[in-house]
């Protein structure tokens, strides 16, 4: 969707702006579930912020103690970033930028999140344009890289090992061991900077201008949780957040965190994304969903499919960011901008996971046998739908 | 939750009395996707239903034309109910009340969806109390009957037939067939009169005060998709709502129109309900959201073992309402009142069910054999998370 005619910063915003204190109270119950602690920011970092026009918000999900456990505190931050430069530049000059945006989150980890734990994640396919719109292969396909050793993986292992985080980067991935295939891959770099392994996007959507299927095809590396020092963690690449059974099988291998890095437009889906707390709650897991921001244009004309739009035009549509964290209870924090590029960080005591699992019960509840039964008579030839007829 | 200390009618009128007109048409967008189309609704018939303080609401959703396909347009209509008579009033006169909004439904019927099909539901036992929340199993269990010959479902079949319309009506079951024993059950009967079937519930919480695992089982009915006149319907009932993949299976034997009816309070769900809108989308179904309204107490007093109240009480917590109905591009119409009892109609050409289905393509990305494989994995003993590690 293009960006309201008025000034919409945000649903948040909106309604901050609009609603007497006990009202808003009330649709932020509705809408947010248990109120979240706003994480202390030190003045300096929120100057800094400003002045590089990002967003900075902080939230905190609280957990019971327990006798037994200690708590497991640990922070996550997410990247809301828009590319830096125009979609025409040169492809070396592109590749060579990280987003702006990741200089200023280090510069001010020391003020804000100094000493905590960080898994850091950008949205799909961050550092570069979101070109398959466009059905053009060249020079889109120049920036792909190697998962294992791509100039994107070197920077996020400094990264990594400088700051003591663990960083999660969504790449465009170069295959050279089978042949030079593409992937749409999640790298995860741990926080002792070596590469602790990647995952596939495992869904790939046809759909509108999202011709993904033209340059990559499924995911084979099914649903992999990676053990940090920070947690038990996983990446449901962008579509695959429309697919049940991908937030699931994450959930049952374990992952106590799964990241949604995600590249799609107003028209199409953002009714769809503020809802996406469904997940954390049906699998008693954090997730974090990431979004990009932003126009991208590109230079040359390209046509929609589905007669939305009659001429050949330039732009993709508007990423509406909005991005923001849930916990395994439901609740959320609310969105950051729908405008500017931002850092949402989260403080999780991941205790909370395996009391809400406890609270809910959905793995005992879920009767998974009869389910993998049903499927598996679902996808047969012969498969005959149970419909009842008077 | 209790209700708020200041009056809240829903969420809906709250943001329509704060919000300046552009602001609250990008809110709605965001929250409800496309506009939907208000049904004209006749003069007299508001009145009738204003009088008998119950909201009245109804909406269109809209669906492409096609060359080869008629539409095929049907009205579905939800009870959002309370019941009738105190809880410790005599059993035989509780049953012998159908909640007084059916009798309203049907004298505005001939106002306001004359000559329409309806398919009509009610939300989760609605003619009983929901009583599961005190352990005791007298006087409760007296209220189970019959799916085929019950009161209940003899009601019905007079409605259905003199109304022409299918109805779908949730019981507490009593299986004389099967040692006289209970389950959660909805009935499905066709405008004809005939009983078509009946479909248990799934997924049986045991979760706060919702003891239901003390009154009966898991049900044995699969995923049974009923051939109405009027569409291929499913009922999903209350907790089935949060595990995807009893939503899926309806899906994949071809609902149409999925119905959820639940009773369940605030406290404990509520940020959840709103979003359930998801599930249409990832089906491309129509999904009806169908909630209990009001309070209900209890004579005997109860306790809750979740810790929140100290102290033993008497009622179980606040049902709230705000059933809403969702189409498969996952707009969805704003929900009935926290507060009041309400008929909610649709009017959706199910020809929007494929179209969905075409546009996105999610039966042809879900991978499904892949999941059918990986589920049968993981309930095994044997199963090995698959978890990388440094």
């Amino acid at each position: 969707a293009a960006m309201a005619a008025f000034h919409f910063e945000s649903l948040e915003k909106c309604l901050e702006n609009h609603l007497p204190a006990e009202q808003l109270s009330e649709v932020r119950r509705l809408l947010y579930g248990a109120e979240t602690r706003r994480l202390e920011i030190p003045k300096g970092t929120v100057e800094v912020a400003s002045e590089r026009k990002f967003e900075l918000q902080g939230y905190g999900f609280e957990a019971a103690s327990e006798e037994l456990r200690q708590p497991r505190v640990v922070r996550v931050g997410l990247i809301q970033n828009t590319i830096v430069l125009p979609t025409d530049a040169p492809v070396a000059e592109q590749v060579s930028k990280e987003p702006g945006i990741v200089e200023a989150v280090i510069f001010i980890r020391t003020g804000f999140i100094a000493g905590d734990h960080l898994l850091r994640c950008l949205p799909g396919e961050s550092a570069m344009p979101f070109a398959f719109c466009t059905r053009e292969k060249l020079p889109w396909t120049e920036f792909a890289e190697s998962a294992e050793d791509g100039p994107t993986t070197k920077f996020c292992q400094e990264l990594a090992k400088k700051h003591n985080m663990v960083v999660v980067s969504p790449i465009l991935e170069r295959d050279d061991v089978h042949g030079g295939v593409l992937w749409n891959t999640a790298v995860v770099v741990s926080n002792s900077g070596r590469v602790l392994g990647k995952t596939r996007k495992n869904h790939i959507p046809r759909v509108g201008d999202f011709n993904e299927a033209t340059y990559y095809v499924e995911g084979n590396s099914g649903h992999r949780v990676f053990q940090t020092q920070f947690g038990k963690i996983a990446i449901n690449i962008c579509y695959g957040r429309h697919h049940p059974l991908n937030w699931l099988l994450y959930g049952l291998n374990g992952a106590e965190i799964i990241f949604n890095p995600s590249a799609t437009v107003g028209q199409l889906s953002e009714t769809l994304y503020p809802i996406d707390n469904w997940a954390a709650m049906s699998l008693s897991s954090e997730t974090i969903m990431i979004m990009k921001v932003n126009n991208e244009h590109f230079k040359n004309e390209f046509t929609s499919g589905d007669g939305k739009k009659v001429k050949a035009h330039h732009d993709f549509g508007y990423f509406y960011g909005s991005s923001y964290i849930a916990a395994p209870d439901g609740s959320r924090t609310p969105g950051l901008s729908r405008t500017q590029e931002g850092l949402l960080v989260a403080e999780m005591n991941l205790n909370l996971c395996r009391q809400v699992s406890d609270q809910w019960g959905f793995k005992m509840t879920g009767r998974y046998k009869m389910y993998a039964e049903e499927l598996a008579k679902a996808v047969r030839d012969d498969f005959k739908p149970n419909i009842i007829k008077e």
